[in-house]
């Protein structure tokens, strides 16, 4: 029987409350589809910690994880530790270590999810946004001239290279061609003089390897506005790290799911461990009241799953999200409810 | 009697037809509020001249307009010419030449119109988006390497100075002073590493000068969700040149105007001409029918009055497009009616 080595971070705030129903979730499933997990938690890689001894996570933290298979984490985010110290001391070093160059974000307007868009109907709504997730806008190549003067600057390289860019070309093209075969490509090559003429142009290159997808591009502003106007028209949208990470958000505030978007960060080679997480915060807020909604977390599980090999297992699961919010009133506090995590999570064990 | 200069540059397609009804509605205005406007035609500078001449302006074209109050732009873009060329060779060397370093969007739903977000509701929302024009992320600094081979990559420099963040945010603290006493700064310091902080604590510094204006930052993917989620919420949004472009597109889809939105290019110390365009492009699709919305063009013409000292005159406009929108049913084709664009205006002029 196979089985898998995952890597458990729950990090902070909720975090520890939403990963184990994907736990419970991801056990069930294992039984009924045949394969085992195993599991290796690293409960102190975490803000708390960032302050108790300075650093996120051990100093080889990435060498403890590089053997695991996967990786689910939980949520970063404490008050009081600035989000790019906890983000650049764990997230971002896990995502460019393994080099998980795709971010994943499937957008779906579930039934019995109010959508605040009138046009994002459940059923007509459901495309991907495939972001690259390791260059581009997101670089370190930078920083501060004259500092504390009046001709004070500070200046930020954004890098992309054809390799990089090729790469998530290709996956992106690849999913168009086994979803509905459309691909939208988001650039700004009438604003942004040097990049982006340089990502439409290897968008060509790929596009004429892929004669199957039917692809276009638009300006990222134009893109935006259309997320709102006609979300139903996309199937896969392939963007830079930058614009990846505002369209992805807006698409999940357009489908209403917020709170139970999941990401995958892929190494799609397998060379190393991909990672899953639930797109919403810590909230510190409700953190500790067991109030917190877990479909982020179990959505995450079922995309891991489908990474392991495992695609109708991690179908089981989506069917079963689909369920509990189309068949049931069961809802946690931010969909609206006032039920537990525990509750949510049995209410959803019943209907896998 | 004060006369102002007006350059009238239509640009491409729609362009042509937008422009005389704005004339048509600044002249009552003149009459009615004491005073004139005297215009200077650009008829050619489009891309129909680049396809002949090889640019869209002569040589000269900036230190033509360089004495005038204001300039009044159609639309700009022709199929066949690629964005770049059309927008580099007219747009945007007069947002620089003329350090029009704020891009002002100002976000409102009027009743009659249809926004495509449950929660935006007329008189609810009503923002704007303050968009540094000059600097930042749209920079010119970088290029390409190893063009053509495996190890090709192309970088581009984001550029964030003291001075011309602090100008831009200094108009945004003002404005908020004068409306609603609130400001929301668009940042992305936990990805974005070496300038957005920079951005952020500039944003501090000058918060400190203003008590009386209540401020927050946002991250963008956070607030593009909240564009959706809570439009109502907003009165004054800051922002980079990249980030405000996508907000000011996003948040005119929310509003359900993107057809009828005006922007103003400002160099607020006057010391050279300011620039107002409808948001609206050239669109070849309808050009030469005589069906295009002159609304863009007529709210941008406001915001000229506004900008050359006549806050009145602005708001009869306003108001007279309010109530056209409001209290009639003469829509143009975008807006869902058959009315031509000559008639659409005369509806306008007679609420005037
Ligand atoms: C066309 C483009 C260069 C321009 C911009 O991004 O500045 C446009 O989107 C705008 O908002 O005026
Ligand atoms: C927190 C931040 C650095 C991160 C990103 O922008 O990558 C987040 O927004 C995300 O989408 O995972």
């Amino acid at each position: 029987m196979t089985n898998h080595r995952i890597a458990l971070i729950p990090g902070d705030g909720i975090g520890a409350e939403v990963l184990p129903p994907a736990q419970q979730v991801l056990d069930v499933l294992g039984r009924r589809h045949g394969f085992t997990l195993s599991y290796t938690s690293y409960d102190d890689w975490s803000c708390e910690r960032y302050l108790r001894e300075g650093a996120m996570m051990p100093a080889d933290g990435i060498d403890q994880l590089r053997d695991k298979d996967a990786i689910l984490l939980g949520a970063v985010g404490y008050p009081g530790v600035p989000d790019h110290v906890s983000l650049w001391g764990l997230l971002i070093p896990i995502r460019r270590s393994f080099r998980q160059y795709v971010n994943l974000r499937p957008i779906r307007v579930f039934e019995g999810i109010d959508s605040p868009v009138r046009g994002a109907r459940a059923g007509d709504v459901d495309f991907v946004v495939v972001r690259e997730n390791v260059e581009g806008e997101y670089s370190e190549v930078g920083g501060r001239l004259n500092r504390g003067f009046p001709d004070e600057m500070a200046v930020q390289e954004a890098v992309f290279t054809r390799a990089g860019v090729t790469r998530v070309l290709d996956y992106a093209f690849e999913l168009a061609a086994q979803r509905g075969g459309r691909l939208t490509s988001a650039t700004k090559s009438n604003g942004i003089v040097h990049t982006m003429p340089f990502w439409d142009q290897l968008v060509a290159d790929r596009a004429a390897e892929f004669p199957q997808v039917a692809w276009d591009q638009e300006h990222i502003d134009a893109l935006a506005a259309k997320f709102v106007l006609e979300p139903a028209r996309f199937d896969v949208v392939v963007a830079s790290n930058l614009f990846g990470d505002i369209l992805s958000d807006l698409a999940a505030a357009v489908a209403g799911s917020i709170g139970i978007a999941p990401a995958a960060n892929l190494n799609p080679e397998r060379e190393f461990p991909s990672m899953f997480e639930p797109v919403h915060g810590s909230a510190p807020d409700i953190a500790g009241q067991g109030i917190a909604n877990p479909l982020g977390a179990i959505w995450s599980a079922a995309m891991m799953l489908g990474h392991l090999g495992h695609p109708a297992a991690a179908k089981d699961i989506t069917d079963a999200i689909a369920s509990v919010l189309a068949k049931t009133d069961v809802r946690t506090r931010d969909l609206g409810g006032a039920a537990t995590t525990a509750e949510f999570t049995d209410k959803l064990l019943g209907l896998l």
